[in-house]
């Protein structure tokens, strides 16, 4: 089989580096087209991340010696995946997607427009019916998708089976997320050394929002949010990757303990599909005292599963848990390719 | 003036070092007694400490050369403060109530009972009242009063003043602890470098229980406990001192926010009393977005004030902030030394 | 093919559980038997080791299910792999030998031995000449060999080459070494956050006697130590894995460092033996300014290869450069293990 | 008495914060200008600040009113603090020694100028006599005297009393130094999270001179420097605040342990001075086994005081010890407000 040409925009950022290092051996999707500033462009992709490359193991050796291009839509491509800052992502990838290609972003700057998918294959593919309607806003056969926030992924993950069965009706959240969320150079040491930082701006907005997209559902062709609200902190502590999430839930619906546990369980929608990147199960509960935790938790499935524990009742709402994802894998490039996989899958590429 | 002897019970661990660190040139108490098991005693504290003295600076000269006793009633000294491990204070602490010592306790084995005073000098200054009753139980002139657990601590003072204008109605409460919290050798730096523990034994019921002993009230020699629920998750971060608390929090009467911040800014009912250790105030708002920070706020007021920031409206409850406390000053060997200095100020010693 | 029984003594420690992790799909190798104290025995390993696995992923369920021996030569296996507390270790791995085991040992104890080799297959494979007079010793067809110090491995890695070629005279080494070196629970976290502690009990001795073994001949059945003098100065950094080592270098023939780096990247003395654990090339040298790194080189060679790097001129000696080994897995199991494979392909097992 | 007015110039930086810092309270010396970049300047100080003030305890309250100053040479003081980033210090120092100021430097610009001062004055203070040759080139009464890199400082203070003695020959130096040292924002905290980068630009060259001019003599108004070699390697490790440094040393007298101990504890050539911040005595030596550790010792002296430990034979050079000083304070500013004091006790301000 040929494998499908893609680009990375945004390639030499973190996130740009998860996409070339989790697209290494890709079944499916080779990445033919690196692109970045201005200031990149027309030096191999080798030259310019001298210094600069963070992610593990060496730059793989047909990525390092392409030529980093601008990100114009002249790529040789039918899917890009977008890893632009949000400063610049907004009209560079409505650019691309008027020019036909396909987007899969990481940004946050389209995930709550009303004919984009903010999609989760696992829970909410049925969004993917926006699409045509995309489409014809661009005029093209390009469009758009996204994946949610990377400290809003875990809960959506932990709720979406709950919430299909029990219906939430109220959730706090407390986040203690890792710093590989806020890029590179990112988070000073001397802010995270013996410390933690209660805030992390822009966050705490998105984690409230985003998973009420999510959890809604696409009627008449308009997205409408899921009923309940989410009250978040958002806190950044000394961790390298994974997000740890303190959740408090109220449902619609009695549950058990037991109840819960097994609906997580049993949750795993994309089990025969077969796309690469979707770890099965997508969730798994520890009965440890202590788990889920960021270092011992956060690889599982390929970093693409999500972890977790600690179901108790709370006193004020109904249950508490922690919820772990990790945030540079599941939650940013690995949930973007995922996605993509599942476009493919679905005859949408 | 001639100072108050007192002793330390459990002078060895890390909570006894830090009796003895805060206690060096205290105006009103002077150390003259060091106690701990049968293993250390006999020997000069110096030598018994050697490799295990792990608070800053050194052991005061005076202290290292007094003789390590057990932890018998025969200490000369009117006061103890009591340091001692739970697995071994409850009898010993009763001991020497009964043999008519004061004890301010740090250990957690007697804050429940129905006839000690679980003491926050600025909050439950009257729950002392019920100290006759305890000296009838022992039959003696002595008694015990305790300090809260110090993951409590933060949220009662927290709470202390909103509670008494606002009538709290219901906490939800995450706590990220520090790790000198659970002693030496204590958290192995393999459970906690990048990563947290989301979990503390024992934790989550005293934070869930101890406030509301202390926001109750004594009627006809009866505590009676305040009349709301905490829920609470506790973890354990990469953090050397200080233990912070993301806390959501629903009010009976209604509140704005300037009210809380206002009634939190207020708060100072001991600042006419002259009393050694407490801070002026005890409560301090931050208006930066990023604060508080363990490391860059846990040594106000000398490691005896709190810090509180963030409040902003919640859509569950009606109002989330942060709170931070030192744990091993406030919530620990400074709060037992606090209440004892109170103690001695309305003439109970 | 059948693969080799083999056994685990002291299964239950940081180093057993990191031989069970990387034996698990070994091609030669099958763990049939794990062997602990008396206190741990009688259970299967997978109950002994509840909140005790510290190592990632989780127990291999073949090996969870194994029952926990005592240490006794009562094994069903030919090999065993020795993770032994250094207390116990000298007479029970002399018992195994005795009984007819072949040990590969992690342990210290008979490292210098006058009859045990101290092995790395990619160096002193000649040194396994000694076994036959080791086997008389025992009076049965068992032996020990045993893999260098965690801290003296890398150490000796960079050195070999060099010393065949140019002849080493004197060495100026400091250490700066992770964490997992020192087992579970091992360093308390509140002496390393923030911190670095300029010590680790016994452990420069052992940097600066074994090397000359290893790097020493076997001359008419005795071990002619190497001819020169190392000067160790160890300590303990915050990172979890990997030790780094900072060696100044005093040549007694003349070299460019060019021709250095040429001897490190030229040496490969395993490359076409096919051993499973063999990183190849052992040694790798990066040219970047910053490396190596601990957490960013660790891995190389899946853990086995040492990485050197920052070669350049030294005013008092020759050359200064850095080193790095993985503590756990080259400089422990991994060690062990290759030693093993390299006695199975020489039909010494 | 009138305090001594002084400004300082690079105001909003991490030195410039620690000068305001620890200038507060002066007996001396009354901090009356800050003066920063063009972009900084009419402003106040504490609105320059916002966010960006990361020392410990808050802005003290008479600097925070403070306008803002350009770096020109038309401040209101007789003294200046220079805590100048070197991209700029260069030439802007030399217009304010022209202009008539007295400018302690932290910054490495003039340090090496054969008329400029690289002044310990427990070290060289007789280097001083070289000014009025200085003030001779400026064509005025201003002067530029320099403080060493924070790497340079606690080794120069741990040789110096032995090289007066013994004669140093030769010195192999690591060093292992904490973050703060590089500024805010300085190190990523995803380069030094359970890792260490064995690289810091331009550090080693500065460790290998800078002490051969401090040791070294002023002979016929010339600085001769001292006649041995350094050969350094520098390393930044996960620490705050503290460099500490293993050192190996030859000598060319022959001198037992307890010599070198002797001649330490010994040195205390400003105890009779009072200068405010001269700590007594300037080295501590600690008899553990594992002291000195940068979290447990860099604040002794009030962090200007250096701690040696662990001093043993070397089968090499002589002998290896540790040694440890606070980088941001007896290594910049702390060393350059001791060097001022120093010009006050002289009657050279």
């Amino acid at each position: 089989m040929n494998r499908i040409k893609v680009g990375i925009l945004g390639a030499t950022g973190m996130v740009g580096q998860r996409f070339i290092q989790l697209l290494e051996g890709h079944p499916w999707f080779e990445v033919t087209e690196v692109a970045a500033s201005e200031r990149s462009a027309n030096r191999t992709y080798a030259e310019v991340m001298q210094g600069r490359w963070k992610v593990e193991g060496d730059i793989p050796p047909r990525v390092a010696q392409l030529t980093v291009k601008e990100c114009t839509p002249e790529l040789d491509c039918r899917l890009c995946f977008s890893a632009l800052d949000s400063s610049v992502a907004g009209p560079l990838e409505e650019t691309f997607a008027q020019a036909g290609y396909v987007v899969s972003s990481n940004s946050r700057n389209h995930r709550m427009d009303p004919d984009v998918p903010l999609l989760i294959p696992e829970v909410n593919a049925d969004h993917l019916a926006i699409i045509p309607q995309q489409k014809s806003r661009w005029g093209s056969n390009g469009y758009i998708i996204t994946n949610p926030n990377c400290a809003a992924i875990g809960l959506v993950m932990a709720l979406a089976p709950l919430h299909k069965r029990f219906d939430v009706d109220k959730i706090i959240v407390t986040t203690l997320q890792g710093l590989s969320g806020a890029g590179y150079p990112g988070v000073p040491s001397l802010d995270v050394i013996d410390n933690v930082v209660p805030f992390i701006g822009g966050e705490e907005p998105k984690v409230e929002s985003e998973p009420l997209k999510i959890l809604g559902s696409l009627n008449g062709g308009q997205f409408v949010f899921a009923d309940f609200q989410i009250s978040a902190s958002c806190t950044r502590v000394h961790v390298l990757d994974g997000h740890l999430e303190s959740v408090n839930i109220g449902l619609k619906q009695k549950a058990s303990a037991a109840d819960l546990i097994d609906t997580w369980q049993e949750f795993d929608p994309l089990n025969n599909q077969e796309l690469p990147s979707a770890p099965s199960p997508p969730l798994i509960y520890r009965r440890e005292d202590d788990r889920p935790q960021p270092r011992r938790d956060r690889n599982e499935g390929n970093g693409m599963a999500c972890v977790v524990g600690r179901l108790r009742k709370c006193s004020i709402l109904d249950y508490k848990f922690f919820v772990l994802s990790h945030n540079t894998i599941r939650g940013a490039a690995g949930g973007a390719i995922l996605n993509a996989e599942y476009l493919f899958k679905k005859d949408l590429l």
